[in-house]
């Protein structure tokens, strides 16, 4: 085994996470996120479930991927219908992708208690159902549903749902442990089993009920799986799916396994903090390889060691995986980092100056108050500028006023009035909009526009508020993020504050000087 | 094997990692909790740390403890040192507890370059440590640190330190793995090979790095381990601990091996929400057995199977661990999970009445609009009691109007002036706050306190901001999840508009309400 093909179903099985819910934009942003990653498959939705899926499916089908396949999730025919006559196989054939995973019973008691229906029949749906794609031009992947549990039962009936595929043409087989039930020892004995006689590529598919989906999908691997299932940050129902985040470097650094390209693997963590942006959550810090605390040594022994050898508390170079190593106490690695970044804006800055000395304090004392300016890069580049490479304000803040009225059953509205200064003039502007943050956007473009038309052509195509301390609740810490583009490049800028209309106007402002100073 | 001995780490490995702080008034109370779920070993320490440890320890052995041994925690004597000169091991003594659990080095590697001393010099600080605590009447455990990466590269060496506290005395020896690196298979085969010759009881203490602690963990009880080390949400140095919380179920529900009593198994879920509380943190909700997500079921089909039959899509009965069975209403949930919910509130409602099929519509439509109740069961009860059984409002909204000032350099002010009607009386109140939703609530309670006391004891402890499409930038629809608490109690509310402040207002109204429906 040298070779195991990664698929995703972030943006299906882990849209069925507890918290998660993607945009149609999030997940054509993600879509694009993990083909850059590398893996070979991306089930991007079930478009029998709502219309807003289908409508995905219709616009993602305009991306041109590098790598990745797309994949259609749906189950197979119903009971008692013809596949001809099914609507979610009409859904699977209207997304109009080159792949198709269909899922089918494996665990008779299932069949028994929920479908309600015979085995006979169970199985010429299985059968008809891949027949039906297949004949349509579709590679078939058969999620043979419960398999573990199922086998585990009644292994005749287990295999014989999976000879029902074969028959009907499946291209791969994915053993799945739907209830994240199975041991390790276990799921190695099924999956030796099923290879001894399975004519087409495995794949597996484990859920973390009892925190062993990791472990069981490498030993599957060990076994001969040929595909890894699983969703890139671990979001899925209940307790969620593999994690691939954890699985792809453990699979390429540890087995020698190739999965995605060897130069992307240096990407994974960023692709991590991105996709979990798009999630809106935070990647909790202790995740495997990506989360921030994975090589963040905090005792003080810890620290000694790995400063005299990082082999001594560290299982692999966080470098290979694109994390850093962290010495909370010290802040001795944040630093580095901080100045290879002035370094891309700055190349042949002095790192000892004071200028960039004191720009790293300010930087810490920032992201003590909440700043993160990972993902916010168009912010740090203004910070660094303006700290660095002074320039005159393109403009200043005189002050805003904003006011915010509600009437039960008349709509609200929100006025801003907002003065600025601009070289010698000043100019004073208002606008309405839906609530207070949008009337003060709307207030301040239509100001500075007079004297920069540049300005006309920057749309704000994202906005991301989070809350840092809920337990202050309503005073909370907010850091707002706002992602602009002026057609060709987007950029992200930062804002925190006690004050969501504050931290937004220092996103907005971050934005409109970022724009500016890459005229 | 039909008993293994729980080592819990929370208070020692687990404060070692990132984010986590406890306080002597913390780690008290932690302590009695783990006694009450009925761990065997508490490691609640190392006295030789600050002097903060150390007066830990005088006040913890005042408590009576009903299951727990407690376990000061520490390293061997240092190099050139004799036992009776050594400040840790004379800190370890002070502590005053009936174990101790001191770690030696395993890995040849460290000795050479952490160390930087002899193998023989290293084999004597283990054995005469060991020795010495023994002759002071201390039960000793070993920590074999890096163990399994030693063995591997010198396994004449690692023996030799495993040896050499035997030697000493040493009552448990427990294999390490503290850079989390090693896989199931191989840490299977160590753990039987040391067993094949160790004449006392072996433990194992499982790192996280490679997501695979838990799965280690049950694997190294199969071949045959006695005693799990652990903390109990899995906190630690990185990427943290083998997690009890997982492997006490596993080990008692799956393997029938018994750890702690089996009536308190009932508990776990509510012991994590409390140690959670006390580290400040939330138990993740995909966690393993004990997370609010755990058994909770999203997608419509899953639903339908558990409400035929749970074990469908449960691998155990929530019920076993204290936790229990969610629906949380969602885009891709069905009906049935919807009518479910309703009849926890309405048992005897005829689902097919007008009422419910009209709740049942207008639930559907909030969702188009951007509700998501998932989460939100407080709204969603509200919703339903005021369709179902009609109650006379608590009070009703006239107007608010508020006013947000921001001039650079000074401090930002909202202030909110709320008109609220309550049966027959009008109330106009105004309040200030750190932007305009903290103004708003703190309007709308002083107005509402004055014919409700009760409100009084409701605190928010939680405030959450989803925009939900962001190509509209600052005009957005946003979601915000409200998260409440009557000291006993907590519930979450949801409002959603395209102004935040409108949002926020519709889940404070809703909080409210809840709170005065179930007085």
């Amino acid at each position: 085994m040298d070779q195991v093909t990664i698929f995703d179903s972030t943006l299906r099985d882990g849209a069925q996470g507890g918290g998660v819910a993607f945009s149609i934009e999030d997940k054509l942003a993600v879509t694009r996120l993990l083909d850059q990653l590398g893996v070979q498959y991306i089930e991007a939705g079930n478009p029998g479930s709502n219309a807003k899926e289908l409508e995905f499916f219709c616009r993602v089908s305009q991306l041109s991927l590098k790598h990745a396949e797309l994949v259609a999730f749906g189950s197979t025919c119903r009971k008692g219908l013809s596949p001809e006559e099914d609507p979610n196989l009409a859904s699977l054939l209207k997304a109009d992708t080159a792949v198709c995973a269909i899922f089918g019973k494996c665990w008779k008691f299932h069949v028994d208690a929920v479908l309600e229906t015979t085995a006979q029949e169970n199985f010429r749906m299985i059968r008809e159902s891949c027949r039906y794609l297949k004949a349509r031009g579709r590679k078939v992947i058969f999620d043979a549903e419960h398999f573990f549990d199922g086998y585990l039962e009644d292994p005749v009936f287990a295999k014989q749902a999976i000879r029902s595929a074969l028959e009907g043409g499946a291209d791969v087989i994915c053993l799945c442990d739907t209830n994240g039930g199975v041991f390790p020892k276990t799921a190695a004995r099924i999956v030796r089993e099923v290879l001894s006689w399975l004519p087409v590529p495995l794949g597996v598919h484990f859920h973390n009920d009892m925190g062993m989906a990791t472990a069981n999908s490498l030993i599957a691997v060990q076994e001969g799986a040929n595909q890894v299932q699983g969703t890139f940050l671990g979001f899925g129902e209940r307790c969620g799916n593999a994690n691939l985040s954890t699985i792809i470097p453990l699979l390429q650094l540890k087995l020698g396994i190739s999965c995605i390209p060897q130069e992307n693997l240096q990407t994974l963590a960023q692709c991590a903090r991105e996709l979990a942006a798009f999630a809106n959550v935070e990647v909790p810090a202790g995740l495997p390889f990506v989360g921030k605390n994975a090589f963040s040594h905090k005792a003080g022994m810890h620290a000694d060691g790995v400063l005299k050898s990082p082999r001594s508390f560290e299982h692999i170079d966080p470098f290979l995986v694109g994390n850093v190593r962290r010495f909370p106490a010290s802040e001795i690695s944040g630093r580095a980092v901080i100045l290879a970044k002035i370094k891309e804006i700055f190349p042949s800055v002095p790192v000892n100056s004071e200028e960039v000395q004191a720009v790293l304090e300010e930087i810490k004392e920032l992201e003590r108050q909440g700043y993160q300016f990972e993902g916010a890069d168009a912010s740090f580049e203004v910070l660094v500028r303006k700290r660095l490479a002074p320039f005159p304000p393109f403009f200043r803040l005189l002050y805003y006023h904003i006011y915010t009225d509600f009437v039960p059953r008349q709509s609200a509205t929100a006025s801003a009035t907002v003065k600025v200064e601009v070289g010698e003039q000043v100019q004073l502007m208002a606008a309405e909009g839906n609530g207070p943050v949008n009337a003060l956007d709307r207030a301040l473009r239509k100001a500075l526009e007079l004297f920069y038309p540049v300005l006309s052509h920057v749309k704000l195509t994202d906005y991301k508020v989070r809350v840092l301390d809920g337990k202050n609740a309503t005073g909370s810490t907010v850091r707002v993020l706002i992602t602009s583009s002026d057609g060709k490049n987007t950029f992200t800028t930062v804002g925190v504050s006690r004050d969501v209309v504050a931290a937004s106007w220092k996103a907005l402002a971050d934005s409109m000087e970022y724009l500016l100073l890459n005229q």
